[in-house]
């Protein structure tokens, strides 16, 4: 007689694997991440300038990094996702509105005629924005942008736009707060659209997200204080405007930079060139046409990286190949 | 003969009644403010809302404090200091911009001729700021900010302008941090000229301090990336521009304001006026001619006080009176 049948015997074998799983996790803040220059490039900076004493450490209060949005955090295609929200909105309002009906813009997007809304310096598209974004409160933009999320579904991936975010990603970010870093998103996307989920997807709050944004309107409607969306002096966080909008909010120049197109070569530059402090920066390039999109070279709408992945080697910027460095893309839950 | 002479026994008593005193100050975080109604109005509030399961209770991400500057968290008389600071900075440049002497503007400044400066919506003063504030690098200027800080004294307080600062708000900063809220600034003053000093002053990081503030320029010169300041579209933080600022920063409605002007009456009422959350609002209100200035009824410059105060009872603001309330106006350490 066996003294342990053999399931008991892989009940006591299997809880001593699964330990040295557990274990061989916890020492892997980015189990997404295949071994290899990529990830090595993040551990290194970030033990290097954590250990106190050495001449690279940085204190906590100058540990500041900074991410795109569209393209490094969550993905930006068939468009961006904000493009498609607009959209969804101009159809959705439609009944009520039906005077858009004659105009050219919302012609063009009922037709999908995408090369019309970007023409003339995406003159169409900013119309459809205009439409969406702006005359609303402040409250009522963000239950819009709450009740889309809710509902939409990504064509491709089948889940909520939300949900379509970088899970190797989301390792970084935790990562990096576990290291006392604040975590700032400086993307071109809409300030307002993205603090409605930031702080639920990438547990980045309000505070922290720079974004275009018009200024608002402030004042007491029947005695109640409202905030009204404008599009007044727009400010376009986008290439030459991130560095000047990390200026702007946080006032710190950032040691870490995460991007993928050129829209974040100046942010990049900000960061690592002649940085007194130890610096990293760091490009998603779009490889995967199966687990995601491959369309930086050349892209439909936005995310177009050739500038920047010419400069990366020069500036010592980690360029992530998505589909060899990536082990998963979404995370499991959609 | 005496077990203890008298020296060892007061040894013995001291420890006692320092320990009692220690205790005291330990439970009282506010200890330069009279006990009284103001002192009281902040302390119950802070208690309210931190005790858990109560259903006055707010999370710590939502504990939001917002704070102007010029006489509220300092002084602003004789002048604004970062006025005081343009003026010294054109008397200090006047030898390297000898053309500076043709100008009107510099010419009021040079006769002490405040009404020419301050005519015509501030024309003058503007002109000074334009000279002293923009062409020139945001290192260059911090530098320049700095350097006035350590050598410039106040004439009536005879201490660094960075030192005249309220020691009963500094508590109050410290009390509301200690209770898991943030403490930003949210000022008309110039936002980088703030973020010089407020880090050391108040212990509030540059990334929370709003303030008026024009568009940077970002490029790279000579390889390396250079923000220039410039005056290109200026956002004046003041009036309804303090919601705005705080909506387009923050973007999370505050819980508690404190200001001491007409100026901060738009983020009295943003911040307490149907908040769906507990919400706290407090003027200080200049009435101390000998230990300060008393000054806000009719201001020489800035700070006039007489629309918030008038509706400060209606809104449940709590009014501090400088002279009656506040033990100790300015630190101890000059």
């Amino acid at each position: 007689m066996k003294l342990f049948p053999r399931k008991i015997s892989s009940f006591l074998v299997c809880p001593l694997a699964l330990l040295a799983i557990i274990t061989a996790n916890a020492q892997d803040p980015l189990p997404s991440w295949k071994d290899g220059a990529a990830k090595s490039s993040i551990t290194s900076f970030v033990k290097k300038i954590t250990k106190d004493g050495s001449t690279d450490f940085v204190p906590i209060s100058e540990r500041i990094a900074v991410f795109d949005n569209d393209g490094c955090l969550w993905s930006e295609n068939p468009l961006p996702f904000q493009v498609i929200f607009a959209a969804d909105e101009i159809k959705r309002l439609l009944p009520e509105n039906p005077e858009w009906k004659e105009n050219a813009s919302v012609q063009a997007l009922l037709k999908g005629d995408t090369a019309a809304l970007l023409g003339d310096h995406h003159k169409g598209l900013l119309e459809i924005i205009a439409l969406t974004h702006a005359g609303i409160t402040t409250d009522e933009f963000d239950t819009r942008v709450k009740n889309w999320l809710t509902t939409a579904k990504h064509p491709k991936f089948g889940r909520a736009y939300s949900k379509c975010i970088y899970q190797p990603m989301l390792e970084v970010l935790s990562y990096l707060r576990a290291n006392d870093f604040q975590t700032w998103i400086v993307s071109g996307g809409g300030q307002d659209f993205m603090r409605v989920f930031a702080e639920e997807a990438y547990g980045i709050p309000p505070e922290q997200v720079i974004g275009s944004h018009g200024v608002a309107k402030f004042e007491l409607k029947d005695g109640k204080p409202t905030l009204t969306k404008t599009l007044d002096t727009v400010f376009i966080d986008d290439k030459e405007g991130k560095p000047v909008g990390i200026n702007q909010f946080i006032g710190r120049r950032p040691i870490a930079a995460f991007g993928n197109s050129d829209g974040d070569k100046a942010m990049l530059e900000y960061t690592t060139i002649a940085n007194p402090k130890p610096s990293f920066g760091l490009i998603v390039h779009h490889t995967d046409g199966e687990r995601e999109y491959a369309y930086d070279a050349k892209p439909k709408s936005s995310g177009k990286l050739v500038k920047a992945l010419e400069d990366a080697p020069k500036n010592g910027w980690t360029v992530v190949d998505m589909k060899e460095d990536w082990i998963n893309v979404f995370p499991s839950a959609k």
